[in-house]
């Protein structure tokens, strides 16, 4: 037999490792003959747009330059697979082209809404009666899927926003006047990067503040949180989530509330560093700037965590098993068995209970809305442990581009 | 003898190196007993802000990951050392502290405006009849002194930025779906870093478009530009300088312009990305992003260039040379003999045709207003050439803080 793999989503710095485990991993099974890439997502699957992996990865170089490029090599979309029931013909279609290219086994590699299509997909293939597997491999840098202890990308993204924060947490310190900076960072729902952050307290002295989405925010004390900082505090770094929501009117009315939607449904939010900039240079006047992170926190594989690229390849490699062990219908999660050591299994869990739910910061790591408890590092900081190898020429990283 | 050294103007991911090169050279000499290190810049000197380095700096080890630290271990200052007929009071407090501490050398790491006070302060020493040397050495991510090749700290910043923008080119390259991404690059008045990513152009082909401030600007154009590179390419990335001026009314009414004028009277600017995203939303309606590299530009030594570190550690070396042969009132200077292969000699130039002078971008490197010429690649490119060493513990670098 044949399979599929695909990846979905926003990028990550370790979803090609998944897809080279998938791959190495599909290669060495006896039972399985050609390993199929799917471009753009489902869409591509639907669309036939399929790559032979093995006319494209041909030595083990590439495999671990593979490793080392960010973002999807395969594509990706935002595609929401309708209920069965709404457009039964794009099921049907998927099972023919499944039966034509003789696929035993689909791999999803995604986020919440992957997850849903994975468990829409494979109770339809359930239903059918056919044993066409269906796996979903978990990735996010939100860190936000439920049933798993963490998602691969999220120990990169980690590490990013934490060196990053650290080095601007340098660069601040350098005049001798009080400042105040604003680090905008990833998660619209879910303050797991901002959270992450907690690490560099013990070790740079920053963020001196934390604000997550988990917490409500209130812009009166946020200011009176920065003004006690500044009475001890030469340079103060703060670390927002961009899904902090402020119900201040400058913020509402002011041009920084979310403006688009996308194909989920999501809100597209932006702007709570530029919006706490200005109110801090207007109601503090200290030297004030603001950082937005942006997309280099999930595409940023030149910092990306040993541990998060090893543990995806794994994951990738360990869903191929488990689809040739029969199973269907699930997503591949990490088990924690300590923190120090830092030991992790790999099992997984039935997709139904776990698509479209938001895995958010547990409210008791978060003291005083805006700090999380040190014990927290405990759990992020093996995650950004081990700098992942890169493959540099002439100064650039090579990529692999398929 | 003791010496004095400091850093000034915004910090790099080199200056350390520098220091470590002044600090190793120093300790080298027979003739020179302390190496003193002034916090905050110049204002140290008279403030007698100092550490003796050797009291920090302890093992080679320390050395090693001082060149790795990012930002002015010392500090620094942004401030106008006044001219001698206006405040005759702080040169001869200068001259009373050198005595006490008998400094033989003054070295000041820094840009522009450093150079204006190195000029200022050998001007008066000679007039005095002093033999204290005074020496700069050059440091700016902007590349904008004139009298040296280039400038250290400017091929780790345009290594960030060009690395940088290539992940981002992978990140916008997954969905299957026009889109155009605006990266906004440091450089007030002179477009070196945004110009550096023409290397990029031959590797990954984007950026598509790099619109420097030595250029004139029309939205307009722009708008046409944007829209030709749509016709045939899936994502189009725009590189485009802090310092692009545009006249639209929109932009000069709209809350993009200059906001703040800082101790030298430079324009604070900020928002062409921004302003250039929203008028691509209104005005073509695909998918935008814009993204601000900020301040990691010129903090990120997680990333910096071997060439750079090592070159500043030794124009830092250089400079202690060239002091204790009798210099004074020079910069120190990279002087290029050769592009392929890279070969690069260290000089210096008198500083009274230096200071205040900004070096720009050789207008016929520009094409069209959009684009640099692909020879320029040979002037960049050994740049940013090596990845530097880094230290790290626990997945976060090491820094040496004084």
């Amino acid at each position: 037999m044949n399979v599929i793999v695909a990846q979905s989503g926003g990028p990550t710095a370790a979803i090609n490792a998944t897809l080279a485990g998938v791959f190495t991993e599909a290669l060495s099974q006896e039972h399985i003959d050609k390993v199929y890439g799917a471009r753009f997502g489902i869409k591509g699957v639907f669309e036939e747009d399929f790559v032979d992996l093995s006319n494209v990865l041909k030595t083990g170089e590439d495999i671990r330059i593979l490793c080392a490029t960010p973002s999807a090599a395969l594509g990706s979309c935002r595609f929401r697979l309708p209920d069965y029931s709404e457009n039964p013909l794009i099921y049907e279609d998927i099972r023919d082209v499944f039966a034509k290219y003789n696929i035993g086994a689909f791999f999803y590699i995604g986020g919440n809404d992957s997850m849903d299509t994975v468990s829409k997909l494979s109770r339809y293939f359930s239903l059918i009666g056919s044993d066409v597997r269906i796996i979903g491999i978990p990735k996010t840098i939100d860190n936000d899927l439920a049933g798993t202890d963490h998602t691969p990308g999220f120990g990169s993204a980690a590490k990013f926003v934490n060196v990053s924060v650290g080095e601007i947490a340098r660069d601040t310190s350098v005049y001798n006047t009080k400042s105040v900076v604003i680090v905008e960072i990833m998660g619209r729902h879910a303050g797991w990067l901002t959270a992450s952050t907690c690490i560099l307290q013990s070790v740079y002295g920053a963020p001196q503040l934390i604000y997550l989405p988990e917490s409500p925010f209130d812009i009166e004390v946020f200011l009176n949180d920065v003004n006690e900082q500044l009475k001890h505090e030469n340079s103060v770094i703060v670390a927002v989530s961009e899904g902090v929501e402020c119900a201040a009117p400058e913020y509402v009315d002011g041009g920084f509330t979310p403006e688009t939607v996308d194909a989920f449904g999501h809100k597209y939010v932006s702007g709570i560093g530029k919006f706490l900039e200005k109110t801090v240079k207007a109601k503090i006047g200290c030297k004030v700037r603001s950082v937005e992170l942006n997309v280099s926190q999930r595409c940023a594989s030149h910092i990306a965590s040993k541990t998060d690229i090893d543990e995806s390849l794994s994951i990738g490699a360990a869903a191929v098993r488990a689809a040739m062990a029969g199973q269907t219908g699930v997503m591949m999660a990490f088990v924690r068995k300590g923190d120090s050591p830092y030991i992790v299994d790999i099992g997984f869990v039935d997709i139904q209970g776990i698509a479209n739910v938001e895995k958010k910061v547990p409210s008791d790591w978060i003291v005083h809305g805006n700090c999380v408890k040190s014990s927290a590092t405990a759990y992020f900081s093996p995650l950004i442990r081990g700098e992942a190898e890169n493959f540099y020429e002439n100064g650039l990283p090579k990529y692999i581009i398929i």
